[in-house]
């Protein structure tokens, strides 16, 4: 991922939520998942837009950034993102963190 | 970075600031600083935590997580961040964006 989310800050209050994770070895179907879920939250009325960046060490962020609190209510709820949340404690990390957050003020910068 | 900050979730609201940015090519004094930055931040008081990811193609993500706003306004403040901020735009970063918000709510898991 080389573009940085939003491309244009919309204006505040929105959401960011934060999902910070640590990867367990192997891939054993993550990969995959991650790109669906990827392509599915682009379809989630109230959705603005998604970073993601892991390192080698596989420590790795992710930002969902959302209108308001009913569109993660939404998202949380969808059918295959729950079953990849399940996958996600079975299989793919050894630990996470989500931190749902409201966005006072937010800059960009571009060179 | 291999552990998730905070490793214990303090209660909210507290505040996470998150920044986004793409890299320029090579290091330019940028590794140092930045260790430099992490080593500083922990002297801040209201300072929670931090962490930070950066895959292969330069495209990072860092959060930091701060008691209240008036903790962000003295980071911000500090000379020696104001000087790495001025580094950043002129050196380091092709694009970033900065979001301040406030933490709702938050979850940890660990295997």
């Amino acid at each position: 991922m080389t573009d940085i989310s939003p491309a244009v800050l919309p204006a505040p209050p929105y959401y960011a939520v934060v999902f910070t994770s640590l990867r367990t070895p192997g891939d054993d179907g993550y990969a995959e998942t991650a790109r669906a879920m990827f392509e599915l939250v682009r379809d989630q009325p109230g959705y603005l837009g998604v970073d993601s960046a892991r390192g080698a060490d596989g420590f790795g962020i992710t930002v969902a950034y959302f209108r308001d609190e009913d569109s993660i209510a939404q998202w949380r709820a969808n059918a295959e993102h729950t079953a990849a949340r399940k996958l996600g404690r079975e299989r793919w990390y050894e630990a996470y963190a989500i931190h749902v957050a409201r966005v006072e003020r937010a800059y960009r910068f571009d060179r």
